[in-house]
Parts: structure tokens; sequence; C-alpha cells
């Protein structure tokens, strides 16, 4: 998302190049994985759904999993959102919550991102796919990302606005959103701890006990 | 679910009880962390608000989060599907699958719970909430849970047909869908390897490399 704009890729691609045809790739993907020679999936989106199967054909093999798409916006966006929830999965294991709150928190970061979804008007299957909560779990329950590393080390070291794309892209998504702080209370804490420096424990404590 | 009627629990007690209120409870509740007072949440669901608001005050507190909830149907389909898809995330951890095969898994698993919320004509955030997608992944995740377990055990020591609610409640379910294989195929996948015995990573890689 470009923080000047909050606009999403494909929609400045469409600006810049409307007459070019392109494609979104998005999913699990962790780059050490795929060198180990271990399997990966993605889906690859784009308006023209030719071009989209043309690209599953030239790339998939039997440790790649390609999803032909035709919503590029959808897949776009789940780029977004999986970088900003997962460091509050690094957030989590920084304040070494118990299983039974990470799993809340897992379905709290699925609910809001299948809410923002729907304010993008995309189809919920992106979000709830591999795009979206697929590279979101793959990325938040791995050592090898850095948006989960960022989250687990503002907590541990009691620093704030680590560089990494989640919260670089989190102030775009707040204004794109006209958030305030009531409607999508995780990103709120991510904005909080992330960005804002406040202590991690305090603002989950305040998050798992109070709303919705 | 009873193996029996395939129905769910409050369908049960609406027969046998017509005239009684209750409530159904559901969420990351793993009873190892709570005895260790460590924090946990549910969902509290009655067709009676005020009966669950008055159970939410009855049993709330810093260490214990309630919902308050109307959707009865809700989260009792939440529980029974958590218990079947935790299996699944036991034969990905007894498979060894990588985390990025291990990410899709998820997505897989929420994008079926969500389809069968819809058929069962339930909110699908009850499905993506606190008693669906947070007890999902806090018992799918958890070295406490017995179905996770099962899901490992099988793949790790050959066997199938493990006791666990998951695979009890597993056929009664395809019954209710009406399932054939092909359209809920990770519910599918389950019933392979987990009662009819196929070789798990045979019956993954066909899961993985076919099919949306």
């Amino acid at each position: 998302m470009e923080v000047a704009s909050s606009k999403l890729m494909p929609e400045l691609f469409e600006e810049i190049l409307p007459k070019h045809r392109f494609a979104v790739i998005g999913g699990p993907m962790l780059a050490d994985e795929i060198m180990a020679d271990l399997r990966a999936a993605c889906v690859v989106a784009s308006k023209d759904m030719v071009f989209a199967e043309e690209i599953e054909a030239l790339l998939s093999s039997p440790l790649f999993r390609i999803e032909p798409s035709s919503d590029v916006t959808g897949v776009a966006l789940a780029g977004v959102l999986k970088n900003i929830y997962s460091v509050s999965l690094g957030i989590a294991d920084g304040l070494s919550l118990s299983g039974n709150e990470k799993g809340w928190l897992v379905s709290r970061a699925i609910n809001e991102m299948s809410r923002i979804g729907e304010i993008f008007n995309v189809p919920i299957a992106t979000v709830l796919g591999t795009a979206g909560v697929g590279d979101f779990i793959a990325t938040g329950y791995s050592q090898y990302s850095r948006n989960r590393a960022v989250g687990d080390e503002i907590v541990k070291n009691g620093i704030c606005k680590l560089p990494g794309e989640g919260l670089v892209s989190l102030p775009a998504l707040l204004g794109r959103l006209k958030e305030d702080g009531t409607g999508f209370r995780l990103l709120d804490l991510v904005k909080r701890v992330g960005i804002d420096c406040e202590p991690a424990q305090a603002a989950f404590d305040h998050f798992f006990m109070n709303g919705k």
C-alpha cells in the first residue's frame, strides 16, 4: 500500500500503466523454505484470467501450488493485511501469551481481515484463502518472518517503530478505513504498541478484557 | 454432534427439554492452561440473551473473557468443527509439513468451516470468532489437545481410528452435509487418513496438488 495515497499496488498500476496487463501474486512463500526445496502455495490474480492461467501453467510444479484468480484487489489487500496482523502475532510471542489467548487473538485478526475485505468489496474467499489467512498463518508462526520478528522485538526490547512492511503500511490502511480505534481494535493495538510505543502488556490487557 | 441422528446438542435439547433454558459454551479453554492460571476466552450462547449475560456476569474475571451471544447453533457447530479440523493440524504435524504448507492448510480449514457455517445458516462471525477459529487455532497448535494428538499419532504410528471427538463426529457431519468427497476436500482428507486408514502423505499430496 502506497503510504502517501493509501492506494493498493494494482490501483496504482491501473493509473500509471492503464494499457498493460499485470498479475498480483500472494500466498505462503517463505523464501527460506522454498530454498530448502519445501513446498509453497500462492494465488496469481489478474483481471485477464487467461493471463493468470498462463502464469499457472508456467510456474506450477509438484513443489509449487498455483491458484489462478481474477480478484486482483483482494490478493493485493490480503498481502497488506497479513503483514500487519503478523506483527500482532509477534507481539503475542513477545508477551508469551497462552495458547488460549493466542487462539483468541488469531480469531480477532481473521474477523477484522474479513471485515476489511468487505469494506474493500472483495470476495471473502480471497481473504480467508491462500493469499490471506494462508500467508498470515505461515508468516505469523514463522521464525523466518520479518513482520512477526518486528512485533516480538518491540515487546522484548521495549522499543518501537522498527522497520517492516506491516508497520509502514498500517497508517495508510488506518487512514483509508477512517479508523478511530474502535472499529478494528486489533489494528489499533498494533498501532499503539508498534507506532505509539505504548507498553505492550497493558495494551493487550485492555484489548483482551474489553469490547467485542 | 449425536452420531445416530447427526443432530447438534442444542437441537437435541430443544426436542428433549423444550421448556428449559440452556446455554452452550465454546472457545479456547485448554484446561492445563486454566489450571496454571493462564487466561482463556469463550462464548456463552443462549436464545435467552439475558441468561447469557447473567452467566457472563457470574463467570467473567480478569483471567476469563466471556462473550455473550444468542447464536446457540453456531457455537455448537463451531465446537464440532474445531475438533475435526484440529485432527487435520495433527496430521500436518505428523507429516512435518513446511510452514508454507501448514499456513495453506489452515486457510483451507477456515474456508471450509465458513462454508459449513453457511449451510447451517449461522452468522459467519461465530465461525470466524472465539468459539470457531479461536478454539481451532488454540487446539490445533497445542501440545495438550487430544484431537491434534490423534492426527499426529495416526501418521507417526501408521494406525487409524484412534478415539477422539473429532473422528467420532466426522461421519455424522459428512452425513448431514451429504458430502461425497468433492465439496469439502479437507474433511475428506481427515476421513481418508483418520477413518479409512489411507497413507497420510499420499492423501495430503493429492489434496495439495489438486482442486480449488
